[in-house]
């Protein structure tokens, strides 16, 4: 298994604070040691990172804690890899164009045996049940549209597709293009809202407190999803079983 | 117009020298201050990293030149905007996936009303000419080939492709895919190969000087292309107008 991260903002927010606590889970404070990636959306543009070494010890995953790149939307992910090697074409995020805009996945869970009909130009690069099933769903979400739809129709046809995958196995998954943070919960998934009147926070796997009244402004507004919540002192929500969110502007639609 | 730099190498080399001179082309001894990029491939797998800031004062670029990266394909850029603003979507190398392998692009030139029939599903992210003519490569080589040729026919198909952009304009490029490098000159290319026995050499845009004879062995060997020479005391190949060049472990085809 893996964990998951994703922001979803009104305003480009730089997420340092949420990485660094997270980073720690790949093989410092947790075991997801195989690996890790994010990806950062900024306007139709996409940085991406990805590192099979952990993300504790990773000197990218060091730097970008470091350094404070400001984004609207964000999935991170450390790997704990059940299937598939560890190598640089297994780590998450996995990234393809879909009607002239980047698209960009990161899965936490098992699929038996998930080895679906990819018949179009989708095709993995490495050997994860994931990325075959970030393939399969590209795949069919360009059969069902011409060209980009509203978040709402897409949101109606992943609602048609996820089980068709979910029938598989765990299927924990963020997806993003950028307008729009899908978030889907098989078995355990936590997101809360940092708006005005923001408080203060503290890291749960590293000794950090943040007053994020002091960093933010009136019309500011992330929605954090996170496979544990990431903080002490903030409310947490958890998703329900099989329960697909949609985050625009940092609100759940 | 911009300058490009690639390296094909017959074992897995760190870039840092030749990187360490390209970036400084990038708003330091020259003028190509509107971003930058640089791809490694590794095996299948495909580390990117884009930017819009110059790459002398980015502080990726910075971590780069200090961080060795081995890799036995690397496609850099830094950009002079002529079409499409300074954004990060615009920024190359440029990545898409076909047949289930990364392919990696960067151009160095300017396609006048270049606006090709993107009927298939690639389709670009930005608004330069540089990614249209990317994704027009996609959809041609995936016209012509039902998954992955060998490097020789692809270059045959090349080959065939090329003429129909060139009469838009100036189109130098590299072109990779993790297995060979393409390099097209239209205007100004220069290549040599560096191999056994390892000579010394010194940049032309700071001042180091490296004896690769100390960090090389025998079967080392890595072929590098780049718009103009890197190095003082090196011989530089000049390609002729309208060559392509196909590199696989680190020699020319």
């Amino acid at each position: 298994m893996c964990q998951l991260l994703g922001l979803n903002c009104a305003t480009p927010t730089d997420a340092t604070f949420s990485f660094t606590g997270f980073t720690q889970r790949g093989g410092g404070t947790d075991h997801h040691a195989d690996g890790w990636g994010i990806a950062f959306f900024e306007g139709k543009g996409l940085r991406l990172f990805v590192d099979h070494q952990s993300a504790a010890q990773s000197p990218i995953a060091q730097f970008l804690t470091h350094y404070p790149l400001k984004s609207t939307n964000i999935i991170a992910h450390v790997r704990k890899a059940t299937e598939g090697a560890v190598s640089l074409e297994n780590a998450h995020p996995f990234t393809r164009e879909l009607w002239g805009h980047h698209w960009v996945f990161a899965h936490n869970g098992d699929l038996k045996n998930y080895h679906p009909n990819l018949h179009s130009h989708f095709q993995p690069v490495g050997n994860t049940d994931s990325e075959r099933a970030f393939c399969w769903l590209m795949q069919e979400l360009a059969k069902s549209h011409a060209q980009l739809p509203t978040v709402a129709e897409l949101t109606l046809t992943l609602q048609e597709l996820i089980p068709q995958i979910r029938a598989y196995g765990t299927f924990n998954f963020l997806l993003s293009h950028g307008g729009a943070l899908w978030a889907h919960c098989s078995t355990q998934l936590y997101y809360l809202v940092r708006q005005y009147p923001f408080s203060q926070a503290t890291l749960m796997d590293q000794d950090w407190t943040v007053n994020f009244a002091e960093l933010n402004q009136v019309g500011d507004r992330a929605a954090v999803v996170v496979t544990t919540p990431l903080t002490k002192n903030e409310v947490w929500t958890r998703f329900e079983p099989n329960e697909l969110k949609v985050f625009v502007d940092g609100l759940p639609l």
